[in-house]
C-alpha cells in the first residue's frame, strides 16, 4: 500500500497509525501524477493532534522566534533559501509529477526560494535590529514634551495558519513563511492535498537543515475540517484559494467575533486591455499578444493572477485573436513536463480538469465562441516521447473565447481555472475601466499602450479595484516581470472578489503579522519600550565622547553638547566663495531682507550643517567609521552675522549588523542659536565598529 | 405633534409626509430629554429615498470632491471647524438635553471641531496637493531601471457610510467625516436616535455655511435596516456601537463577499492597570485614582474608550477603592447639566439606564460587589436647583464593584455602559498581563507605574491585545490628555472586540478610505501617474536655469546639470579647517586608508552637498526663497582628491500651498564623480514663489 505523506508537528514527523484496538490504518486520499494518474502518496490526519500543534506554536514556537531579533530572523531566512538551493533538485523533480514544467517549476521553486533572500534583504534594510516595530513619526501631545504619541507594532502572540491552493506548492508556502517568520510569528502550513507531496518535500528540506528554531513551522497533510474552531484571538489565517471557501472560512465564529485575523488570496477575473493606440505592428500589440499567450500557457493557466479577461478595442479584436492563435500555434507543445520539449503541462488533477471544462461550458452557454483552441480531449506529447490522448492526465489545450456582449455576466464572474481567456472589446476608455471594474476586485490588470495620457485615465479609474496595475510599453516591455507575477516588493492581494490578501508588498506583510498600538507616555518611556531615543527622555555626557564609545559601549541618549561658534559676515563670504553657492540671500543684504523668510542676510545652511560637525566631531580614529548619511534636515530659524550656533548630538537608535563588525547609529542632532532658538534639526546616520578599538 | 427631525438628502433637507391617498403622517420614534424625559422630537426614515441618496453620493459627491486636492480639501476642513465655532454655543444648549455636562459636551463638540482642524493641519502637511497618494519607496525591478514598482492609493469609488453611537453625536460624526473627506469619500450620516438631533443641528449649520460641496455629506436621521442591501465594492462603513450590533453587520452578504470595507468601533472592557510600585502616596496612585473617577463620572461613563476594569495589586487595592469613594463623594454632583455645579450627567434615556442595571446586576451575579456607590435611584440636582429623585431622568449614579476572583468571565465580557467600573487585583506583572488579555482586544489600556522595567514589560505583553496604550507617571501625569480620550494623531480602534476599526491615527484614517494598489511600469508612466518624478524619465534642460522659473512655470522634471569641479587635497584641508571637522579620514592618509569605507583622505560629505549647492544654485532673486530642509541623503562613493564631481538637480515633486504665495518644490539630486559613479543622492526641499517675478 502506498506510503501516507508526513505531517510535521510538535518537532515531530507523524503519520497516521491504525487506531487502538484496529489493526488497519485509516483509508485517507491519494494523489496522483497530473501526467500520468499514477498513485504517489496519501494523506490523512486521522488522530494528528490539531490541538497541541496549535499551542506549540503558541508556546514553543513564540518563544524560540522572541530569542531572536528582525535581523537574525532575517539571516536564517536567507540561511533557508540557501538549504533549499543546494537540494532545489530533488524539488524539481518531485515538481514534475504535479503538472508543472520546468519553467512553471521555476517560479514555484526558485521564485520561492527568491522571496526568502528578498525578504532576508529587506528585513536587514528595512527593520530595526529589535523586535518592535515603530511606526510613523512622534506626535507631540503636549506643549512641554512631556507627553508623546507613537505608533508601535508588537508580534501578534499566536500562530500563522497557511492554508494554500495547489498551484505553488513551494512558492505559496514560502511567501507566507517569510513575513511571519520575519515579523516573530510561528507558521503552521496546511498545504492542498493534490500538490502537497512538494511542500512536504521542501519542508523536510528546512528541518533537515537544523536550521528551524523550534516551532516556528509546522506542516500538516491533509485535510484540517475543524481548523477555526481552535483558532482565537491574535492568530491569523492566510486563505488561498476560491473565493467560495474564503467564504465559508470567514464565515467561522472565530474571525466574525473571535478577532481571528483572516485574509483571502483568491482567484480572480485579472483584465488585460490593449490600448486604443496599440494597434497590430506596434511593440505594444506584440507585448500584449505574448503576456497574454504567457498567461494562458504557463502552469497551465493555473494562477490566481492569470489573465481571464482580455478587454481589447473593437478594431483590434481580430488582429489580437489572430496573433494569438499564431502565437500558440508556434510556441506551445503540450505534453508531459518530463518529455524533451514541452512547454506546457496538464492541469494538477483530473479533478481540475474536469472542473475547469464546466466552467469553459459555462462561458460557452453565456456567449462565448471559441476562437483559439478547443475544448475537446488534446492529444499531448508523452514521457516516452510519442504523441497521442492521455485520458489519465489532465491536459486542456489553451482557450480563447470571445464575447461579442462585453456585458454579459459569466465573463466577469466565472473562472475556468486553466489555460482559458475570454476577449471583451471596448469602444471608450471609460468602457474598458468599466468593464474591469465589473470584476468586483481584481488581483491584477495590465494595461499595454504607449499614451500615457489613455494610461493614466485609465490607470486612476481601475485603481481602487485592483491590488496591482501593470503598465506595459514599449519601454518596459523587454524588462517587464510579466502581468502574472506577484514580486516580493509590491502587494499581492485585490479588493472584493479577489479576497484583500496582505502578502508580499515587502515590510507590509510583516507588518500585517503584528498589532499596531498607539502609545501615549513620556519621552523617557517611549524610549524604553521602543529602543528609540525620543526628545525630552535622560540623556548622559558620560565619561567619554560618546564617538569613543564602541557600539557595544554606547547607549542610547549618549550625548555631546558642544560649544558655541560665533557665525560672522566673513564666514559666510568665505563659505560663498568656497563653495561657490553666493545665492543672495547670503550675499546681498538688500535682497535677502526683501525675501519673505529672512531678516536681510543669513548663513548657509549648508554651512550650519558643515560647522555643527565640526563642533561635535572627535577627530581622532576610533569606533565611528564613516557617517554614510542624514535624514530630515529641516532649517528653522535663520542664523545672522552676530548669531553663535551650538549643536547637541544624542545617539537615538543602534543597529548592529549580524554580518559585519560595525553597525549603524542615528544620532538625533539639534543646532541652537544663543537664544537657545532652534535653527536646524535633522539624524546624522554613522557606521559604528563594534569593536572597543579603533578600526 | 411634535416635528420629525429632518434628514439632508439629495441636497435638500427632508421630513416625512403622509404617503400619498393617506392624511396621516408616519409615527416616528419619541425622542426625550435625558434628565427631564420631556420629548424632543421625533425620528422616521418612511419614504425616505435611501438609493437616491446613497448613489447621489457616488456621483455628484465623487464629482464635487473629485475636483478638490488633498490641500484643497483640508482648507474647507478648518473652514468647517471655523463656521461650526461660531455657532457652538448652539450646539451646547443642545448637547445639555442629551444628558451631556458642560465638560462633556466639550469633549464632544470642541473635540469634535478640533479633530477637524487637526486633520485640515495634517493634510496640508503631509499629503502631498494632489489626488493620488504615494505609498512607500521606488522599488528597482530591473537592472536597467526601466521597469519600477511602487504603490499609490486612490480614493475608493464608492460611499463612506458611518452609524454612529449615541455617546457623542458630533465628535463621532466630525472624526469619521475629517478622514473621509479628506480622502475625497463623500460621507452619508446615520447618527443614533436618542441623540440624533444634536448631529443634525451640527450638519445644519455645516450646510448653512455654504461649504459643502454638493453631495460630499448628507444625513439620515432615523433607522435604515435595509442600508446593507444598498452597498457594493468601493462603499465602506464606519460603524460605532455594540459587539453585537457590529456582528450582525458584518455577517451580510455586502460585506462578507461583496467586497464593502466594514469596520466597528465597539464596546470594550478596557483595563487601567496600577503598578506594584504606584502605592498609596506616591504620584502614579494619585493619577491612577483620578483618572479612573474620571473614567467613570465623565460622559456619565458612556465612552467605548472609558475604564471597565481597574486591575491593581493585591496590596493596594483596599487603599484605592478607599480613594475612589473620596474623590467621588468631593468631587461629583450628579444632576441636571443645565443646573449649576453638576459634575456628572444622566445616561441618553431612561432605556440605556435600565439597560446598565441589568448589566451591573450580571457583575453582580458574577461575583462583583458594589464598594463604591449603589445601584439604587440616585437622589440628583435638578434643573431648578433642588435635590430628589428623577423618576423620569436616566440617572445612575457611579459605582465600583470588586472581583475577588479576578479570572470570573463576567468581568472580561460583560459591558455596563455607564459609570461602572470592576476592581481585580494581580499577583505578577505577567498575570496583570493575562488579565488584560482576556478583554479579547481592547481601544485602550493605561498604566500607571514609575517602574520603566514593569512598564516596558506590561506593555510589551499587552501592545497586542489593544489599539492604545497610555503610560503613566509623574512625568506626565499633568500633560497627560487622559485615557478615555481618542486624539485625531494617534489610531482609535483595538483588535478582536474592540471591532478593529480604523478610525483617526492621523493620516492612516484617510489611507482607510482609500485603496492601495501597487504599480509597475516604466518611469515616465509612473511620473506621469503619480505626478512625482521618478529618476529614468525625461528630464528638461529647457531654455532658462530652473531657479528662474516660477512654481507654475515650472514642471516635474526640470533639470539642472551642472558642469564638473575638481576636489584636491587642498580643499579638504581648507573645509577641515574652516568648519573645525578634523576627521581623521580627512586630514590622515594612514589612518584613512585603514579605515574599511576609504580608499585614503576623502573629501567630507558636507563639502560634497555644499560644492553641488555652489555648482547647481542660481544666485540671484529669482522664484527660488529658500531652501528649507534636505531628505535621505545618503553618501555612496567616496570622493579621493583629484576626483571631480557634478549634480544633477531634477524637479520632482511641486506642491503649492493653498493660502500662501509659494509652495514646496522637491528636487531629485544626484552626485557623481568623473567615473559616473554615484556619489550622493538626495532631495533638496525648497520654497518657491508662485509669482514669476522675484520675491
Amino acid at each position: 500500500m502506498t506510503d501516507f505523506l508526513p505531517s510535521y508537528v510538535q518537532g515531530e514527523w507523524w503519520t497516521p497509525a491504525a487506531p487502538l484496538g484496529s489493526l488497519s490504518l485509516p483509508k485517507g486520499t491519494d494523489v496522483r501524477d497530473a501526467s500520468t494518474g499514477e498513485i504517489i502518496t496519501r494523506v490523512s490526519t486521522e488522530g494528528l493532534d490539531l490541538t497541541g500543534a496549535l499551542e506549540y506554536a503558541r508556546t514553543t514556537g513564540h518563544a524560540s522566534l522572541a530569542e531572536l531579533t528582525f535581523h537574525q530572523r532575517a539571516l536564517l531566512l536567507k540561511q533557508f533559501a540557501l538549504a533549499l538551493t543546494e537540494r532545489k533538485d530533488e524539488l524539481y523533480a518531485i515538481s514534475a509529477r504535479t503538472g508543472a514544467t520546468k519553467g512553471d517549476s521555476w517560479v514555484d521553486i526558485d521564485g520561492g526560494i527568491g522571496v526568502l533572500f528578498s525578504y532576508s534583504g529587506k528585513g536587514r534594510r528595512e527593520l530595526p535590529n529589535s523586535r518592535v516595530y515603530v511606526d510613523g513619526p512622534v506626535e507631540p501631545l503636549s506643549k512641554d514634551g512631556s507627553f508623546l504619541g507613537r505608533h508601535v507594532y508588537t508580534t501578534l502572540p499566536g500562530v500563522a495558519v497557511q492554508i494554500n491552493a495547489f498551484n505553488f506548492p513551494v512558492w505559496g508556502s514560502l511567501e507566507k513563511l517569510a513575513p511571519a517568520f520575519l515579523a516573530g510569528m510561528p507558521t503552521v502550513v496546511k498545504p492542498a492535498t493534490p500538490t502537497g507531496y512538494l511542500t512536504e518535500a521542501m519542508v523536510r528540506i528546512l528541518v533537515e537543515s537544523g536550521l528551524l528554531p523550534a516551532g516556528s513551522l509546522q506542516l500538516v497533510s491533509g485535510s484540517v475540517p475543524d481548523l477555526f474552531d481552535h483558532l482565537r484571538l491574535g492568530d491569523l489565517v492566510g486563505f488561498t484559494g476560491s473565493a467560495s471557501t474564503a467564504e465559508a472560512l470567514r464565515r467561522h465564529p472565530a474571525v466574525q467575533t473571535g478577532g481571528v485575523r483572516f485574509t483571502a488570496e483568491t482567484d480572480s477575473i485579472n483584465a488585460s486591455v490593449l490600448g486604443t493606440d496599440a494597434v497590430a505592428g506596434t511593440p505594444e500589440f506584440d507585448a500584449y499578444v505574448r503576456q497574454l499567450v504567457a498567461e494562458m500557457t504557463s502552469k497551465a493557466g493555473q494562477k490566481c493572477t492569470a489573465i481571464r479577461r482580455a478587454i481589447v478595442p473593437a478594431a483590434a479584436a481580430d488582429d489580437v485573436i489572430e496573433a494569438v492563435r499564431t502565437r500558440i500555434a508556434e510556441k506551445t507543445v503540450l505534453g508531459d513536463p518530463r518529455a524533451e520539449g514541452v512547454t506546457m503541462g496538464p492541469l494538477a488533477s483530473v479533478a481540475q480538469r474536469d472542473e475547469v471544462l464546466r466552467q469553459v461550458r459555462k462561458l460557452q452557454d453565456a456567449g462565448g465562441r471559441v476562437v483559439v483552441g478547443s475544448a475537446d480531449a488534446p492529444s499531448v506529447r508523452q514521457a516516452d516521447g510519442s504523441t497521442g490522448p492521455a485520458p489519465d492526465g489532465a491536459f486542456v489545450a489553451p482557450l480563447l473565447l470571445r464575447f461579442d456582449d462585453a456585458s454579459a455576466e459569466a465573463v466577469h464572474d466565472v473562472e475556468a481555472f486553466g489555460p482559458v481567456s475570454s476577449l471583451l472589446t471596448y469602444a471608450t476608455t471609460a468602457e474598458a475601466a468599466d468593464l474591469v471594474a465589473r470584476g468586483g476586485g481584481s488581483l491584477v490588470t495590465s494595461i499595454a499602450t504607449h499614451d500615457i495620457a489613455q494610461a493614466v485615465e485609465l490607470a486612476t479609474r481601475i485603481a481602487p479595484f485592483n491590488g496591482r496595475m501593470l503598465l506595459l510599453d514599449r519601454d518596459d516591455a523587454r524588462s517587464s516581470t510579466g502581468h502574472g507575477s506577484p514580486l516580493p516588493g509590491l502587494v499581492h492581494g485585490g479588493p472584493g472578489r479577489a479576497g484583500g490578501s496582505e502578502e508580499l508588498g515587502g515590510i507590509r506583510a510583516v507588518l500585517h503579522h503584528m498589532q499596531r498600538t498607539a502609545v501615549q507616555g513620556s519621552p523617557e518611556m517611549l524610549t524604553a519600550l521602543t529602543g528609540v531615543w525620543h526628545a525630552g527622555a535622560a540623556t548622559s555626557a558620560g565619561d567619554r565622547h560618546p564617538f569613543r564609545k564602541s557600539l557595544a559601549e554606547l547607549r542610547i541618549g549618549d550625548q555631546i553638547a558642544s560649544g558655541a561658534r560665533e557665525v560672522t559676515l566673513d564666514d559666510i563670504e568665505t563659505f560663498a566663495h568656497f563653495t561657490g553657492d553666493t545665492f543672495y540671500a547670503h550675499m546681498d543684504e538688500e535682497s535677502a531682507a526683501a525675501n519673505p523668510f529672512f531678516p536681510g542676510r543669513v548663513a548657509h545652511g549648508y554651512l550650519l550643517v558643515s560647522w555643527a560637525a565640526g563642533l561635535f566631531v572627535d577627530p581622532e580614529p576610533g569606533p565611528v567609521l564613516a557617517n554614510y548619511g542624514l535624514e530630515n534636515l529641516r532649517f528653522i530659524t535663520p542664523v545672522s552675522p552676530g548669531d553663535s550656533i551650538r549643536v547637541e548630538l544624542t545617539a537615538k537608535q543602534i543597529t548592529p549588523r549580524e554580518t559585519d563588525e560595525y553597525g549603524e547609529v542615528r544620532w538625533d542632532a539639534v543646532i541652537r542659536n544663543q537664544r537657545q532658538e532652534i535653527v536646524a534639526t535633522y539624524d546624522v546616520l554613522t557606521l559604528v565598529s563594534k569593536d572597543p578599538v579603533a578600526a
